[in-house]
């Protein structure tokens, strides 16, 4: 095929959505406040000519003027890029302006409903939101469910049908096990809210995310409010985190969990690069994973099926001990397992556990679902969000800040990612299960702190192909079989059996 | 006039040298070194589209319909933009190319002979260089030298004819000041490289730089190999340094300098931000102050006409000791002040002293001159700097290395920037004359460390205006008359006269 017509198209959308990424991390790393404006102008900007360069007249010319190749990559370039065109030219700039008009109300407006713990100051903007996304979804198109038109810009692909038996066959094995784990004895968590110097941290976390795999001499770890990770191209793969001094599972976890997102961009097929296979061009984004909830598989896999295992702590408590001897010194590494797994009903998603994070994402995504089809009114939401958590969880919360106020997304405009955390939890449970079953030397290997077989298994069989196949592809070809759920509720039940001796 | 129709280039201008800016600045303190090819790519591909905006059909239409205006903002924008975009379509795209081709190869080429200490490794890089800076010169036009074409990049205006007698006029008198300092008895400064801790000696020059009016508000210190100021925008003003803990100058006079650059970019009128008039459109690049000479006066004021002077020392030395007792305990302020003025021959321009440093920057206009007028040769560079260095300076380079290998400008294809150093040292004295003169409470502010009424005036005077004005049009409305050296030669005189008791 004629790839000379294509690449000054596909330079400028990687130049350009590299830039974008630069952009973001220094907003959320170094710049000061005083320059957020211009900054949001700069982006707006870039983006908006990436979509130009997208929806161009020039690009769909050198499109139609290729020729038919039997390769399969040129194959899926050409596909990739007619199906973002052809979504991209589905939302006229009126209503992407609309959108982000009403954003940028709807933030400030959040942010003060939050404060004063007030849904109904939220209220009309989300109102208005939801019927943009609705609007934007009819546009876009869909099978059976307009949840779906959204979803796909994070899990491409999805369907409606999928998520509700996937949450169904979820909650039937995992409601009944929370409910045995919290009725059991809490093990002592206290010792993990001793101090924790900040420096100390960051040497360990530091050293940690090193032998799991990331590639420092290809990234850089700093510190902002909320922790990310963030890939210019594969050879400028950046982290963050934070350290709470008081509580040392922000920085451990959160460390190991933007590792994991990291180890998956970092570990592309550098034939990949400067190619339509690391960009999202639907969201319009440099992102090297195939989609949010595979990417969720790498970091959760690090952070869970890795790092809160007793074998990793085998290998790694001592050095713990090391660094914070008046914290942990007379904390056993059995103690300090359990502790790290101890689980709770709690209110708000982003400090949920392990074992019940899962019911965050199903009442968010059952929400989701009923704006966007009209079955819940935004007006409902305090008291159905309210019946939702007594249900799963057994709690209600206080006020609307602890309830359908804590998370940013709405406000922002998004709707239809929440799936991919527990997707990519369910992926992570098969991907592991999948590696240990196909080589003895990996399980092995995390017992002996050795964890290039199980990095080495992930770059062969996930990393390594970029944005080439859909997450369903990719998850036949690598594990032999669709998502199935039922890997990581039995890693889940065997877990928590285990631990709190059910 | 119709600005809305300018509105949108400009933005897209601006835009688009903020974000080139931003991704120069992490290249410098953030990147990853595996990342610079594919930022490389990132700035050019920016750059080429900052240019093609600026010479598209599209801007020149929006100019030719703007209705004509008496208002003197809209007639400069008009002149700006016309002579930018004049300037460039000189330039062939494909001369623009053969030049960066050439670079990318002569730049290690450079490298390579500086470590080998072998000029000609380098000289036949040098020669297609200044083979293709002549043909540029030609292209873009000048009155009396081709020097000026080059020149004028840097120093909008800027004649030979004024080069000539500038630094006719400056060595006339610096030269006999110079063997003068040099015959009498150097003061101490074997102190200034005791052992300074690092963190120490960021705490004092943040507090420092804080204190003469730098704003960390809208801005932030970072460390770096070469230090620099760079500015996003006027709300976003970035400084680096590096700290040698074996010698305080570096840090302490590098952090002033920066800090000067950047307190002329923070204090640009708010009016002016997303105007062309903060936007240099002839080098392409995002910066509010009218030239490099101006610039470079407000770094060297800081630096050198307060920052090492007596005065200066007397408010701040108590503090430098405390952060180095050991280093600095036994040295009283005197013995300070005349250590950081100490003068001697050197044979590298970047480590001379205030007193020297004029004298490395004539030689290289010298050259440059005529390596574009072709009465100097490449192959002649050798002899020809070790006949100068001697005749003014009194020492000859040992090799190539510490001569004409010793700058980056020339490989990076950099013609006509060694001036403003200099303009930018006489442009300072004679800032500061004039401050000083106008107001009493500048001079006694300096001495009780009130660094505003200073800095407001300068901000009165220079900054606010961004690059409305030419330098020469600044200087006549800011000091009442162009641009005349002896106002730097009596400062010098007067400085080292007292200080060497000569």
């Amino acid at each position: 095929m004629n790839q000379n017509l294509l690449a000054p198209h596909v330079d400028a959308l990687t130049c350009l959505l590299n830039t974008i990424n630069q952009l973001n991390w220094d907003s959320s790393v170094n710049m000061p406040a005083s320059a957020s404006e211009a900054r949001g102008r700069q982006i707006g900007f870039l983006s908006g000519m990436a979509q130009d360069v997208l929806v161009s007249d020039a690009l769909s010319r050198a499109l139609s003027v290729m020729e038919s190749s039997s390769d399969p990559y040129a194959i899926q370039t050409r596909e990739t890029l007619e199906n973002a065109i052809a979504h991209h030219r589905k939302i006229p700039k009126a209503l992407l302006r609309e959108q982000s008009e009403l954003v940028g109300v709807a933030q400030p407006a959040w942010i003060a409903a939050r404060q004063k713990a007030d849904f109904g100051l939220f209220l009309p903007h989300l109102e208005k939101i939801v019927d943009v996304k609705r609007r934007m979804a009819d546009l876009i198109g869909y099978d059976a469910h307009p949840y779906e038109a959204l979803a796909h810009e994070y899990e491409p692909g999805i369907k409606v049908s999928f998520l509700n038996d996937f949450f169904e066959r979820l909650k039937v094995r995992q409601q009944p096990l929370i409910r045995k784990v919290h009725a059991a004895e809490r093990p002592r968590t206290d010792f993990l809210r001793r101090t924790f110097p900040a420096a100390k941290q960051r040497e360990f976390i530091a050293r940690l995310v090193k032998e799991i795999g990331y590639d420092f001499e290809r990234g850089r770890l700093d510190l902002s409010t909320h922790p990310f990770e963030i890939s210019m191209t594969r050879d400028d793969v950046r982290i963050t985190t934070r350290f709470n001094e008081n509580f040392i599972n922000s920085g451990l976890f959160g460390g190991l969990h933007e590792a994991g997102h990291a180890i998956y961009e970092q570990n592309v097929s550098p034939t990949l690069s400067g190619t339509v296979h690391v960009l999202d061009l639907i969201g319009l984004y440099a992102v090297a994973g195939t989609s949010y909830g595979v990417h969720e598989s790498q970091s959760r896999l690090w952070e869970n099926q890795v790092g809160r295992t007793l074998g990793f702590w085998n290998n790694h408590y001592a050095q713990l001990q090391q660094a914070f001897p008046d914290a942990l010194g007379d904390i056993d590494v059995q103690q300090f397992h359990r502790a790290i797994n101890a689980s709770q009903p709690s209110l708000i998603r982003v400090e949920a556990d392990e074992l019940t994070y899962d019911m965050h994402v199903m009442l968010r995504v059952e929400i989701e679902m009923g704006l966007l089809d009209g079955s819940i009114q935004v007006k409902d939401l305090p008291a159905l969000w309210a019946q939702k958590m007594s249900e799963y969880l057994g709690v209600t919360p206080p006020n609307d800040s602890v309830g359908p106020l804590q998370d940013i997304h709405w406000c922002k405009g998004l709707f239809g990612s929440f799936p991919t955390y527990t997707l990519g939890n369910a992926m992570a449970a098969q991907f592991m299960h999948t590696a240990k079953a196909s080589d003895p030397a990996i399980a092995q290997g995390l017992q002996k702190a050795n964890y290039a077989p199980l990095k080495n298994w992930l770059t062969t069989h996930v990393h390594q192909y970029g944005r080439i196949y859909t997450p369903s592809q990719l998850m036949e070809r690598s594990t032999g079989s669709v998502l199935r759920v039922d890997y990581y509720l039995d890693y889940l039940e065997e877990k928590y059996t285990s631990l709190y001796h059910l």
